[in-house]
């Protein structure tokens, strides 16, 4: 049994992460801490909210994050991740609201810390799926986590060039000073990036197994998902077909490692010139002992039926 | 035993890597295919043709191929290039002027058309360790060998930055055209990169076992290659100590694949922009078998133990 904290900028695919992990008898949610990226912060934690009520977890508490980068005063979504995500982050898809449902008072940052202090037997993963704004500030504010923290992030481009542009995976973009400050802790990282995430496609066909289930959380699953499949597949067409499970595959890899095959190698996340938000090898610490692991192959078919096995279990029951 | 031909723009770790070879008694080098870059075309030519009869190898014919880029008219050698190769490519270090020897008649390109054709148990390797210029011409004018060539090359970088800039490695950066059509062909090709060059070192310990040899060779590979540690190290004060053997590594593994670890992803080679002449993933072949394996980890104590006993038992008969 892994003890997750998920760190979610609440779009579609973190939605798809979220679901996933409420579907796994191996997963004991600790809580999900909400950051800016997809959507604004404050939508993120609305998202967060309204689902966990929707899929009926209204026990796992909301933590808000920061609102916005660490060098920067104020957060404007991308056009780009306003495209894919929709209007509400969810690709317009219906969710009741959770009126009954509030945020905790304790901040992200403070979650973290104390999470990972309390995590007495190594159990405890914590997974970001937008940028690293939030871990950035409980490194700074505690740094005693770094050396004990386990982290799996959704993020970054090691062998493939990135999807912001030829450099930079959209989550590195977002927040680079984080990601690089992050990165150079030494803390112990999984980065599952567009190198495997790129490899882990949810199709039409899926859609259809969520919306026989007849269930509110089969059918929200599937217009949410169906959404993110339309914008995929018209922004690269005679691409392949569906949509990449990004936040999905590194939820897996917190519960099971070996979903992925791993390279050795400490990485850096530039800050500078046209391709700031890169994440390349560190030559600094060529010689030193690799803290983070950048997934470079993913048994695919495995992990989308395993995904989806998950997913329909739990849309079955709400 | 491996036939081989070697491409080389004979500077100092071309000529490390000739030598390494000429040392191998598992080797058979069929011929020397010059190409501009570390030095000029005349000079690499001239180089190769000197060094092969320091070694008494004046039988090993050499071949002249394309003195600049594709898409260039011409070629100057790149300041760092010379800083690093010093005045004659070989850092200053005297060899003895061959006047007998002669370019031959037959061109690169030609040669290594012939050569490929006339491999009929496939133990032919083509080690470029220069720009790809030579190899580009000779699958536009030769077709049919794109899908019976083995290529080791040394160049390129997929997880660490390049070595002219953040982006490209300088072979790359010589003609990143044709890389590019390298890469595209399909071709087998296992590129042996600054992943894994950068970690395979040689040091001054190794110059005093050359010199204690006492023979012209040993001394002249030992003055030559204390030039290339004296720049590599002023470079990057307070860095690693000693060279790169970038050349010797490909060699190597020409003759041994086992010596690196390599990953199967088919590569691009970009040609606009300000990463043009970096080496990243193709998105556009993600699906399809991969033609490219890129070297990521490499036994460098095997390695330099290996290159070091071959090129002293060279060394120690000439």
């Amino acid at each position: 049994m892994k003890n997750i904290i998920l760190d979610l900028d609440t779009g579609i695919d973190d939605t798809l992460a979220l679901a996933y992990i409420l579907g796994s008898p191996d997963a004991n949610l600790l809580g999900v801490t909400a950051t800016y990226g997809n959507v604004l912060l404050e939508q993120s934690v609305k998202n967060t909210l309204d689902v966990l009520a929707l899929f009926g977890r209204a026990d796992i508490p909301v933590y808000a994050g920061q609102s916005h980068p660490l060098e920067s005063a104020s957060f404007t979504v991308p056009e780009s991740s306003g495209r894919y995500h929709g209007a509400n982050g969810l690709g317009g898809a219906h969710v009741p609201v959770s009126a009954t449902r509030q945020v905790e008072e304790t901040s992200a940052v403070d979650f973290i810390i104390e999470s990972v202090r309390a995590d007495t037997d190594g159990s405890l993963v914590y997974v970001p799926t937008g940028p690293s704004t939030n871990l950035a500030l409980a490194f700074a504010k505690a740094p005693d986590i770094i050396a004990k923290i386990k982290v799996v992030m959704m993020g970054g481009s090691l062998t493939l060039q990135g999807n912001t542009g030829p450099f930079a995976e959209a989550n590195m973009a977002q927040d680079p000073e984080a990601s690089a400050q992050v990165f150079d802790s030494g803390a112990d990282i999984t980065m599952v990036g567009l190198d495997v995430t790129t490899r882990a496609r949810m199709g039409r066909e899926h859609l259809a197994a969520l919306r026989e289930l007849g269930t509110p959380a089969g059918n929200f699953l599937a217009e949410m998902t169906e959404f993110y499949i339309n914008v995929t597949e018209s922004d690269d067409p005679g691409g392949l077909e569906g949509c990449n499970l990004h936040d999905p595959l590194a939820a897996a890899v917190a519960l099971d490692e070996d979903v992925v095959w791993c390279f050795p190698i400490n990485v850096l996340c530039e800050t500078e010139g046209p391709s700031r938000g890169r994440t390349i090898g560190d030559p600094g610490r060529a010689g030193q002992p690799s803290t983070t692991r950048v997934a470079l192959d993913v048994d695919e078919r495995y992990f989308v039926r395993h995904f989806m096995q998950r997913l329909l279990a739990l849309a079955a029951a709400h």
